[in-house]
């Protein structure tokens, strides 16, 4: 089959491979239908993930079909339309049990792509098929679905549930990119007064209004704290939400937050950052960071399936599977072509 | 001045009496510029609440404007224009510490209008003054601040918090009445993927597909354990809500619940009810009673600033202050009238 | 093998049947080293419980040591040293993945013993092994870990957790039989300010002293509403837990609790209860119903371990596994033997 | 009268001052009956704190008897025995209402002996005498209910609420002075499996023993990680908390918490720490800072008159009242003294 295979910094190719088979009884083979490109696989192309060597296949969001499955699964069916999730579970550790599925102890968590060969290819063995596959209900179209594999959950679990989002809140999200509009997408679902988005491009903060965003603040040119003062009587915002991955934008959701506010980190961050502990010790914040566990992805289908949710916003561009090149580029080129989620078709 | 006066089951009058005056320094005087009638009202009026005696001006929901403050007011000052509201807190006690404002244990709770005078009056005496009124913010319709003396707060609190509404929930309303509404329209904050609503009235589920109900059943002709069972693949509601305050329609809301589900009663009742706990024993469910705290009238009015919450969509009809009997009259007739609230305005 | 077989209302043997075998990849075959009864197996031989037919092996508890397991068995080893469950789970249905074991929709729930052969036996076959079983710690006794099985996460999560029971909290017990003194040990893990015991029986009511509770209210001539009133300053108790399972210990356990309070039901009801909503409507109240999840049986496990819990204080008799006839006498005739935990050992 | 007046870095005196009087109707004139003095009069004294100006009476915790009440105050009446708490209230800002009383906006807050004059006097004015002040109960020692002024709130809110500690939970204290044993004490009502205290001093560990702790580590000469990773599996502490204010104190309790774990900061820092987000970012942990609200006074004050808590136990040392110099020598001196609490009382 082909796949698009990892060969070290800067070096990717959609190339020949062996097809996938059954290692374990609780596998399934998936023939990928459809599959997106996340911010993580450009990370890894630049050679920032460690774990990731070269040979490997990329790739941890799906929806296929099912063309195989081992002895031992027993939910899962050939023939079963299915959402392969970027977090893999094996069902019976603690953390699992605790639906903490991002820090399984059993061999799951963020695997595909990772650690092991993932979605970017014509087809892919899922480990626990069972717990870390979703049935994907009649009547909705793929690319909908495949925006629960890891953005929606990311934006909704690490940053709108973490940071406890409630009706009349205030929310701030700092980052304007897919993370930060799914957590916008995610916040609108708790009906607060006001979500302020802040990014430095223009074009962003203009997406980040199509998703839910009342305010803007393009942190270049205009003061974020005097526009979150202003909404909130000079106490500050309820919530704030980092989606970016650097000290400068953490440090400012940290000053954005009222006392007694929250601050939830979803940003993938390379390098320590600086907590003013001698301004916080009294301010009473509560900091949550956290992998995306996909416990809420059964909620977020009934959200997609009822309109409440419309996860087809993110797609931007299509492709054809073999079209993964140039896919990449314009994914990796986001400013200039305006790309937010890419999704290539099996035709 | 003239107030709307009890005298007794059936008798009401808009008559002279005196104008009130301070009795304690927390007091303040309120000038009334809107009002309505609740419920509860004609409930007094049928003889049903016997604490409510000859005399005493009905009346618990106003806005208006402060006349005069007692000499231990302290944020509260005249020409303010304030929310009064149904509960009254001394702000002191156990439960007005824990924000549990309707079971105040120092003079506070619903007092007006029931064991003190009331808001049906052009001018009221309000208790507890700083933590009893809430101040109107400018820009904002004193019809749409009315709606949060009592019965936006009780259908969010005593409904939809108390039931703890979720994103995906399947929520369903029995009584489509203005309470019932109330509770459809605090559900909608959270984004459930659906809300039903049942009645045996066309005409008020009509208007439940207005604030934001998605399915109707009328109870007399329609299935409703058929329905729900097809909304949540045989399993029932995640929450039910119960605004009516009879047997029959208590027993049903609990009937419809999941195993691990909420029921969340509303209803005023007169009688006992029958719990299956033979069935019920072993499913898991959690029912809540309550009296509203209004503890969320500060989110509330946030909603309403920010054009979250339509609180103006309740308001069927208009009066002046001096139209009480016709203004009663078709509250009372609300099947005829397709009256949800009225609202009376000093002119 | 030999096993403790029902044959209809008020017959039982200890009688020869053949061994259990394997019927799924993930079954695991158990061999018991100690087990106990439980009240509903009372129930059961009562005829009371109709899913049990003749021919059915009784017991939902039991310590033993694997004999064998299915292929599809992950993370239980041959050898190994376990605690059997009294509740099954498939590990993948949505209640399962949400925690609700005891509503597993896969084929679990509590079905040992019940829908299909039990513990009371020399072997036992246990579906879904790996997530119906819990590994038992070296250095603790069989009977400690055995009271794990049923009893004590019965009283802790449907009593304790349920009630919400938090330090300083004033909370009563109604029925003080082995699963209301389960729910005092239990409740005693938070520090409340005062456990009452409520039962007809002083013997009952000296163990609950044994257990945990500092004051103890004789049904049968002492007033529990002016014994509860005088440690609430008349409001009434913060939690009070149903351990009975009759209308009039339930309605007491409602009447006892003050407004904000909640009321977790763990009896078994056979038949309705009245409900005081004409009452309970304003008083703000929770009433909470469930059947066991054994969710929190790792942390009871932490517990005995850490010497927090003294589980074997329910062990008051110990059999041989042949025994079975007399530890049943002995186990029905607790008012007089004085017998909370039975324990049979293989020896 | 007579008061402990600071004048500026290094100098206090006990020396003559005028006796307070009232100023605002909602202030009470406490005859001071029992006082401590906190680590933070020991800040003040060194001029870290630069709202504290020379003349200002110090103290912030005292148990007295009302000597005089303005024309606003209704709950306290003259001759009441009352807690003089380190939090003042103004019983109606939005914080105050949320029971967030640290963070009060309309003029409380921790104002006693900092803003205005303290308790470490013979009388001191108390503001908003009604919302910050709590009756003590007949039957308790004064030296008891002083420890619920400021400390064990402290250790309790701010350390084992905010940090959730469960039973069963391994929770770390990362300091043993005296708020770390307070965060001690009350975490041991919750019945964690273990509590591990981590200090430099061993006399201090030997206090850990005494409060609850039954791990303890010398960060001098232990390997705190070892000892909590053989407690925990290797996964780290479920709860840790910060007692100390260092940030080499604070990244540790970071370093000890698990995947998904709390940690709670009591600590007052004086300068900025650094958070490792680059590891922290996928591992799921929750921050929290916070000010003491005592916001459960009237819970620990159920706890104490339960012997749930033995407050006494801080008290190491008693003093009069005019003994204020040696007082405080001793408290400063505590590594030599071993003093924990001090107590000086009215003879």
């Amino acid at each position: 089959m082909k796949a698009l295979v990892y060969h070290g910094p800067g070096v990717k190719a959609w190339e020949d491979v062996p097809a996938p088979k059954i290692l374990s009884d609780t596998d399934a083979i998936v023939r990928v239908d459809a599959v997106t490109i996340c911010g993580s696989d450009l990370h890894i192309l630049k050679g920032d993930v460690p774990a990731v060597t070269d040979g490997r296949i990329l790739g941890h969001e799906a929806v296929g079909t099912v063309e195989n499955v081992g002895a031992g699964v027993k939910t899962v069916k050939i023939g079963d339309r299915v959402l392969v999730s970027c977090i893999t579970s094996c069902g019976t550790c603690r953390f699992c049990r605790e639906r903490r599925y991002g820090q399984c102890l059993g061999g799951g968590g963020w695997i595909l792509g990772h650690k092991i060969d993932g979605t970017q290819a014509e087809y892919v063995r899922v480990p626990f098929a069972d717990t870390s596959t979703y049935p994907v209900p009649a009547g909705v179209a793929d690319e909908q679905i495949l925006m629960l594999a890891d953005i929606l959950p990311t934006g909704y679990e690490v940053g709108v549930l973490n940071g406890t989002v409630q009706p009349g809140d205030v929310v701030v999200v700092v980052g304007a990119g897919p993370v930060g509009l799914a957590a916008i997408m995610g916040a609108r679902l708790f009906s607060p007064s006001h979500i302020v988005a802040i990014d430095l491009a223009d074009s962003r903060l203009e997406a980040a209004k199509q998703f839910g965003a009342d305010v803007v603040v393009n942190n270049s040119r205009e003061d974020a704290e005097a526009v979150v003062a202003g909404l909130t009587g000079g106490l500050g915002a309820d919530v704030t939400i980092e989606a970016v991955g650097l000290p400068a934008t953490f440090e400012q959701a940290v000053r954005l937050a009222r006392p007694g506010g929250h601050i939830a980190n979803i940003g993938v961050h390379g390098q320590p950052v600086t907590l003013h502990l001698e301004e916080l010790w009294i301010r009473d914040v509560t900091i949550t960071t956290g992998l995306v566990d996909t416990y809420t992805t059964p909620t977020l289908l009934r959200l997609v399936m009822s309109h409440q949710l419309d996860a087809a916003r993110f797609v931007t561009h299509h492709f054809a599977l073999d079209e993964f090149e140039k896919a990449y580029d314009v994914f990796a080129r986001a400013g200039d072509t305006g790309a937010l989620k890419v999704v290539l078709t099996r035709t």
